[in-house]
């Protein structure tokens, strides 16, 4: 395999078919199948969302995928922004159908209108939702598994609020829940403010989660919104304040989607395939046995196996036997596990296990009765892979190369007027992403020496 | 509210708005919206299957939404079955795509191409894969929530096998299923082998679980398809046997729906409203508090709900302090929560909880020391719904009246000939619906006399 890092498209293209993520020969250009290990992947990461979402008392729904003309058609900004991606329904059976139906490109049109059915008062507020589905948009841009498909797997919050102030409350929790979320994934990002001429459309600001990806390419992996009242006064959402009085709430939105896996592949990954993080890989263990004479070692296997189970941890024995153990070990290793067992006759016989993690160079003897050290070890490798991703958005920053492109990143201080963004886009070849607000600094405009902050260049995708 | 028995469309469509199951004023005809509560209550539907399937070996996986009209045309009965209830994507943006792109009604023709290019050799079988997804007919009958929908939510299994003998083992690992899947849910059903005319399109044979509900009229929630090689020499999936020779894949599918969700409303409600089965409730115990002088109410609530969850139980304080004991106890009931803990000043100095199932007439003290009780209890209301479920399918059986509708079921001895169903069913009003084959008998058919079987007429929905 290549390293991710000397011709990335071709790395990230032969990963996600050798680990089984995904197939991309699905008859429909865009659309691809998700396969058992990539599925079991997302999966873990919608579940670890969810358990934060809940905490943060969002209720779960479901909407309908469809979207009539009408309800989409409010007269507004929202819908030209999607115009040209949107899937139209327009025949059921032979006949064609009275009012077209999209499929949702997001759900703000599907929402609204039953939050105008929902808000009454303001004892029923915040109103805080979210849903987990698939998203449809006809992408006309070059397609590729997981950046950009034309059927999206999407983690969307809606909420309504009194005030504005409250409504940027829940911008504080949206940061919270992303600072940790990601943390768990070991992805370090930025927090970028999107330009007013590429912020969500209808949105009155738009701070986007953006990562550096081996390429030299920016991905961004989730955005939350400040809608202010821009939806609620198109979709008449109001509430009665404590004095009786209709108000427009003020609205927020969250938005996180497959690109995560994405970005999982291609930061942690190396030129031995996958590194997945602990915290949502389908197995943070394999157990790898190594027959011998004796039939010891498949029950000693088994019986560390269900240790391992009991302690949560989710784990796989590898016991097939027309392998040879290096194979196993290569298997294994492309598939991004994040800790490996091998069990032969001199573990049985010295009661122990041989360790070794995929971030790590040696193996460990580990006796049995210290089993409850893999967590441990775990937390060891999310440590390795945080520091490694850290490392990598490090040199980004500085304007190191990375992967092929030379020039990939820069983070000029730049004011916050357009025509200098324009101009630096121009001199630096790359696209203004929007001033950094996690990192960098205040400073003068380095076009016109206004008053600016460090801004991100980049070419995302 | 109304009796479920004495007027069951009202109570139905009273009881699913009440209780915040779905919100049906969606502004598409058919759609609705899965509300907080009763998206948690398919979750925990979905969870229960999934887990079975995990155990059966089954991977997961989530196929793409669309299925391009060519991939649906492979020339055969199965498209001809769905026709009509297809909707079709002609436009993408403002441009006419140039091959039409069908939503999934079911997945078929989504997967069978997949499963040509996966299966190459008889190593690869058996292969079997399910997926949680909706799925979208464009349904011309009236419809109602959760029982015929435009927008359904669907579990699907679709496997592939060697030989015939094992597809067949395959249909008896998915009775095993639905019987321990449905005894979790207090639900008993008849197994139907549905007639030539009505089985599923493409399959060689369908068997259906019906259920009766208390309008009298039956409800298919599941069915079990054995396949055969009809679609594997249709969408040419074929496998190298050990001689090297290629054979078509024998295959069977299995598909449950949300229907689940309208039986458990229907058979197990009555006029307070919802009883939901301990294994899926959203909420198993909910605990009133009744405040009293004291605070120390409040505290000792919230100790034997953090308990409670200790414990793995599913549990809500409700703490509302603006409304009354009485209300609340209402409020609950109707949610159909399995049991009630009632805790008030008195419990409090007496170190107990009072406890009330939602299916039982008595209150009963329980020390807090025998909390873990409250499993025996949970089960006791799971085995009162069975045992009430049982007597609705015996009544029924038994051609007594259910609901407002008399002569709703009916059980004649039939033989295996189109006419004798269709004398039968002109003889009774009623649809033919096929042989039951777990209930029932062997005997004489009683148009014409020859060898047959206790079949079921019925007005399905």
């Amino acid at each position: 395999m290549e390293n991710p890092k000397s011709d990335f498209s071709q790395w990230y293209n032969e990963i996600i078919e050798l680990a089984e993520l995904t197939d991309k020969r699905y008859p429909i250009k865009g659309m691809n199948v998700w396969m058992p290990y990539g599925f079991s992947l997302m999966r873990n990461i919608d579940e670890t969302i969810r358990r934060r979402f809940y905490q943060d008392e969002f209720k779960e729904v479901m909407f309908p995928a469809l979207i009539s003309r009408e309800m989409f058609e409010v007269e507004f900004e929202h819908i030209k922004g999607f115009e040209k991606e949107l899937y139209w329904i327009t025949k059921g059976g032979k006949e064609s159908l009275e009012d077209d139906l999209a499929m949702r490109p997001t759900s703000e049109a599907a929402i609204y209108p039953m939050f105008k059915l929902w808000i009454r008062d303001h004892a029923d507020l915040p109103m805080r939702i979210f849903q987990i589905v698939q998203v449809w948009r006809y992408e006309t841009k070059h397609t590729r598994p997981f950046i950009r498909s034309r059927d999206i797997h999407f983690i969307e919050c809606h909420t309504a609020h009194e005030t504005f102030e409250d409504a940027e409350s829940q911008m504080e929790i949206y940061r919270r829940e992303w600072k940790e979320f990601t943390d768990a994934l070991c992805i370090p990002y930025m927090e970028v403010e999107r330009p007013e001429w590429d912020k969500f459309p209808g949105a009155m600001y738009t701070r986007a989660f953006d990562t550096v990806i081996p390429s030299g390419r920016t991905l961004q992996i989730g955005t939350i919104h400040q809608y202010g009242q821009n939806f609620s006064k198109n979709y008449d959402v109001k509430f009665a304040d404590e004095k009786g009085e209709a108000q427009f709430v003020h609205q927020t939105t969250f938005g996180i989607s497959e690109r995560l896996v994405a970005d999982i592949i291609s930061i942690h990954g190396d030129n031995k395939g996958l590194i997945l993080p602990p915290s949502v890989a389908p197995y943070q263990v394999v157990i790898v046995s190594i027959p011998g004479k004796e039939e010891t070692v498949e029950s000693f296997a088994l019986d560390v196996k269900k240790n391992l189970e009991t302690m949560g941890i989710r784990v796989i024995l590898d016991s097939r036997n027309n392998y040879t153990p290096g194979y196993k070990y290569n298997y294994w290793e492309m598939k991004g596990v994040p800790l490996r067992i091998e069990i032969g006759e001199r573990e049985v016989k010295e009661n122990k296990v041989t360790v070794a993690t995929r971030t790590g160079k040696k193996k460990e003897p580990l006796p049995v009765a210290d089993l409850n050290k893999i967590n441990d070890l775990l937390d060891s490798v999310s440590e390795e892979l945080m520091s490694r991703s850290n490392n990598i958005l490090k040199d980004a920053l500085e304007g190191k190369v990375l992967g092929d492109i030379e020039d990939a990143v820069r983070t000029p201080i730049l004011c916050y007027d357009e025509a200098c963004a324009r101009k630096m886009e121009e001199k630096l070849s790359l696209f203004m992403m929007g001033h950094i607000m996690n990192i960098g600094k205040e400073g003068k405009c380095e076009v016109c020496g206004k008053d600016g902050r460090t801004s991100l260049f980049s070419r995302p995708y």
